[in-house]
C-alpha cells in the first residue's frame, strides 16, 4: 500500500522544522554519556509498563477501523495480525528495550590511532551518524524498537509508522518522548538526552517529503515487505540500509555427509520459512543426486513442503533420469513414487523467487563452479550455503559466492543479528556499503577524525625539502 | 558543463552489456590474490611509461580540439590545464600507480571471529565491494588513478571521463586493460585479474545512463567540481562517495597561543587555498579579538588575501570596536591602518561559501559554544579547527562540531588521505554512512560473514528449551 505515496510533493514547512528540530538535538545527543542514554532507555521501558493500559486502548482504536478494513476485504488478516498489541507484546516490547540498555556503548571508542609527526596526533574515533529516517509498515512494536536502537547509538530519528497504526504509534511515541528526555531546553554545547531527538511524522504525504530531505537525514532505515523497501530504495538519494530479499540456496556438494546435508537442507527451509534467511533453492551435485535427491524430497514432501524441479530433478522421479537404476534403499524408492506424483517443474522465474512460504526450487548442477554460478546470478547475495566434507571445495564456495554470509555445512537460518551475536539486529543488509549482512548497533554508527597538535602547519611538510611524516600507530585511545 | 547531461534515457544496450561482463568479472578478481593484482599494477605502470609517445599524442589531439574551445571562449583556461599530459605527468602517473601496488592487500582480512557455538565459528572477512562506477571530468590521469586503487582493491570499474579528454582516456584505457589481463577468457571460478574488470564508457549520455544502474553499480566514485559531484549526487539513488563541499573555519579561542593562532590561520588560508580543505572562515573569540584581529588581518592583507569581516569585526578598524584603546604595538596599529581602508563586510551568504581562493570571512563570537554553533549551522562537516591550550575548552569543541575531521593547534590543511598515513585517497568523504573523511583503500571494500559449522541446523537454539549460543571470541583468522 505505502509504495502507491505520492513523492512529487515539495517538503512542507512542518517536515522540514521537524527535521531542522532533529538535526539539532542530534549534536546533543551525539555527546549523551552511556549513562544518560541508558537512563532514558529503562525509563522508556518502565513507562511502556506504566502506560500499558492507554496504550492498549489507543491499539484498540486502530484494530477497530482494521477490522472492518478486513471485514471489507481492503486490508490482510496478516496486517491486522502485525497491528495487534497484547500484555504478551507489551512485555515483549518492554524486554526488548532493556536489553538495548544493557549492550555496550558503540560511541566514543577509538578505532585507529596514529602519530603523524611528533605532537601530532590523530584519533578515529567512533561517533553516531546523526539523523536516521525511520519508515515503517503497521507493526506498532517497530516504533519503540528503532527508536531504542536509535537513542542507544546517540541518533535522533524521525519516525513514520502506517497510517492504519497511527493512534497506536501516537501513544507509544508520546511515552517514548517523554521518558527519555532529559534536559528539555538545554543550552548549546549540553549533552544529555535532549528534546526533538524523537520526532513522528503523521501524514502520508510526510513519507514522499522525508525521502527528499537528504540536507536532513543521513540514513534511512525502512522496515517492511520487499516492496516497501524496494519502493523506498528507489525514490530517494539517501542512503537506504535495507535488504531487499532473501532468494537464499543450499548446495550439496558431491562430498557431503549426505545425512547431514539432508538436516541442513530441512532446518534452512521448513524450520521458519517466512523469514529471508529460510533457503528457496536446493541445488544438488549430480555426483550425489540420486542417492540423496528421493530422500530429501521425500521429507520436504512429508512436511508439506511443494517442491519444484529442473528438468533433471524431475528426471530422478519419472523414470528417465540420470542413471540411478540399482533400486537400493526403500525411503529412495518410497521418495521416487510420491515425488512422481507431486513433483512441479520449476521455471526459470523460480530460481529468482523469494517464497517465503513451503516452497523449494530444485536445481541438478555438475559440481560446485555450476553452483556458485547459479547462485551468483539468480540469488540476492543474501545468504548461501555449501555441505561438503572437502575443504577445497569449500573454500571456492565461500570465496566465490558473491552473498553476506556464506556458509559451510550450516543452516542459512544462522544469518541473523541476534545469533550471530550482535545483542540488537537493526536489519539484515543486502547493501554492498556501509554495512553488509545482519546488522548490529554498528550499522547505525559512523565515525570522527579528531587530530591534536601543538600548532603543526602543513607548510613544512611540503615542497622539495618536506619533513616526512612518522606515521607511527599509538597504542592509546582518545 | 557535464551537469546539463540528459539523465531521462532508459539504459541502452551498450552499457548494460558493460555493466553486466563488469559484474561478472568482479567475482574473480575479488578473488585474485595480492601478488597477481601487484603484477598487474606493475605491469600497467611499466606500460603507461613504454607508451608515453602515443599517450602524449592522443592527448594532443584532446589538446587540439580545446585549444580551439578555448580561444573561443567555450572552454576555461583552467580545464585546458587539467586535461594536458606532459612528460613530468606521466611520470608522476606512472610513479602514483607503483606506490599503489606497495600498498597492504585491504582484502581477506579477519575483522572479527566469534564462535557460536562448540564447532560453529563465525569470520567477518573484508572483500571488495563490487563494481565501482567512477565518473571524472577532463583530467585523463584519474582513469589511471581510479583504475590502480580499483584493482588493487579487487573492484571492477565503469570508467566514464569528460568528452574533452575522449582520446587521452581512450589511449589510457587501452594500456590499463591490456597490461592487466592475466586471463582473457579464464573459465569460471579462476581468479586472475579477468577480462572486462574494467571498462570504458564512451558517449556523454552513458553517465546519464549509468546513473540507474543500481542493479550492477555498488558504488559511485565521482572526481570534479563540486558541481558536479552534486549533480551526481541528486540524480543516482546507487550510494555516492564524494564530498560536496568544504566550507572550513578555525576557531581562535580566549586561551589560544596567539602566536600559534597565527600561523595555524595563515597555513590554513593561504598555504593552498584552492583546496577543499582550506579555511574559508576565521572565528575570533571576543575576548582576544582586539589583540590577535589586527595582527592577524595585517597578514592576510600582505599575503594579498581579501578580509570580508562581520560587524563587530569591522568595528576593531574603525575605531568603533569593542574596547581595543591602548595602543601597544606597532603591528597591531598597522593592522588598523591597513584593515580600514581593505576589509569589506560579510555577508549571510559568505559564511556558508566555499571560496578555495585568497578570501576569507571573519566573525568575532563569544566563546566556543557560539563557534561550534556558527560552524555546524554554516559550516560543511568537512574540516574545523580550533587553537587553545584549554584542554576542556578544546575538548568540546572536538565533541560538538559536527565534522569529519576536528582538529586541535593544528591546520585544516591536515586533513588529506596521504598526510592521514593511508597511503592512496580514494577522496574526502562528507557523507556520514559508509565511509567519512579523508577516504584510502578502506572505503572500497565492505566485508562478507563466511560461517563454518558442522552441519548445525537452527531448530535446536530455538522454542523454550533452546541451546544457549557461546559467542566466544576467537583469536584465530579465517
Amino acid at each position: 500500500m505505502s509504495h502507491e505515496i505520492n513523492t512529487n510533493v515539495s517538503p512542507g514547512e512542518g517536515i522540514v522544522q521537524k527535521a531542522k528540530r532533529a538535526k539539532t538535538a542530534a549534536i546533543k545527543l551525539a555527546n549523551a554519556t552511556a549513562d544518560e542514554k541508558n537512563e532514558a532507555l529503562l525509563g522508556i521501558a518502565d513507562s511502556i509498563e506504566k502506560n500499558r493500559d492507554q496504550i492498549l486502548a489507543a491499539n484498540k482504536k486502530d484494530l477497530e477501523v482494521a477490522t472492518g478494513l478486513t471485514e471489507a476485504g481492503k486490508m490482510s488478516k496478516a496486517l491486522l495480525d502485525r497491528l495487534k498489541l497484547d500484555d504478551a507484546k507489551i512485555d515483549e516490547i518492554v524486554r526488548s528495550v532493556r536489553d538495548v540498555a544493557r549492550l555496550e556503548d558503540p560511541v566514543g571508542k577509538t578505532l585507529s590511532a596514529i602519530e603523524l609527526d611528533e605532537g601530532l596526533e590523530l584519533f578515529q574515533v567512533s561517533c553516531p551518524i546523526g539523523v536516521i529516517g525511520a519508515v515503517f509498515e503497521s507493526r506498532p512494536d517497530v516504533l519503540v524498537q528503532i527508536s531504542s536502537l536509535c537513542l542507544k547509538t546517540g541518533n535522533a530519528v524521525l519516525l513514520k509508522g502506517g497510517s492504519e497504526a497511527r493512534n497506536s504509534n501516537e501513544a507509544l511515541f508520546e511515552v517514548v518522548r517523554e521518558a527519555s528526555v532529559s534536559n528539555g531546553n538545554g543550552s548549546e554545547g549540553v549533552g544529555g538526552v535532549p528534546d526533538g531527538w524523537v520526532q513522528l511524522l503523521e501524514t502520508r504525504e510526510e513519507v514522499g517529503e522525508m525521502l527528499k530531505l537528504s540536507d536532513y537525514i543521513d540514513l534511512l532505515v525502512p522496515r517492511g515487505s520487499e516492496e516497501f523497501v524496494k519502493f523506498i530504495q528507489n525514490n530517494t538519494n539517501i542512503m537506504v540500509l535495507g535488504h531487499s530479499e532473501g532468494v537464499c540456496s543450499v548446495f550439496v556438494d558431491r562430498d557431503a555427509d549426505l545425512k547431514m546435508a539432508e538436516e541442513v537442507c530441512y532446518d534452512s527451509k521448513v524450520q521458519y520459512p517466512a523469514v529471508c534467511n529460510a533457503a528457496e533453492t536446493l541445488l544438488v551435485d549430480s555426483a550425489v543426486a540420486s542417492e540423496f535427491l528421493p530422500r530429501m524430497v521425500e521429507r520436504f514432501l512429508e512436511a508439506g513442503v511443494e517442491v519444484r524441479g529442473c528438468s533433471r530433478t524431475l528426471g530422478f522421479f519419472d523414470g528417465a533420469g540420470d542413471g540411478e537404476g540399482d533400486g537400493k534403499g526403500d525411503g529412495k524408492e518410497k521418495g521416487k513414487e510420491k515425488g512422481k506424483e507431486k513433483l512441479k517443474p520449476a521455471s526459470e522465474e523460480d530460481w529468482r523467487t523469494e517464497y517465503n512460504d513451503l516452497i523449494i526450487s530444485v536445481r541438478v548442477v555438475d559440481g560446485v563452479d555450476e553452483a556458485v554460478a547459479h547462485i551468483n546470478r539468480y540469488g540476492s547475495g543474501h545468504t548461501d550455503a555449501i555441505v561438503t566434507e572437502n575443504k577445497e571445495t569449500a573454500l571456492k564456495f565461500l570465496r566465490f559466492v558473491d552473498s553476506s554470509s556464506v556458509m559451510q555445512n550450516a543452516s542459512t537460518r544462522f544469518s541473523d543479528g541476534f545469533r550471530y551475536g550482535k545483542g540488537a539486529e537493526v536489519g539484515i543488509s543486502t547493501n554492498k556499503v556501509h554495512a553488509r549482512g545482519p546488522v548490529g548497533l554498528e550499522g547505525l554508527v559512523i565515525y570522527k577524525y579528531l587530530l591534536l597538535g601543538k600548532g603543526h602547519a602543513v607548510a613544512p611538510y611540503t615542497g622539495s625539502n618536506a619533513k616526512p611524516f612518522s606515521h607511527k600507530p599509538l597504542s592509546k585511545s582518545f
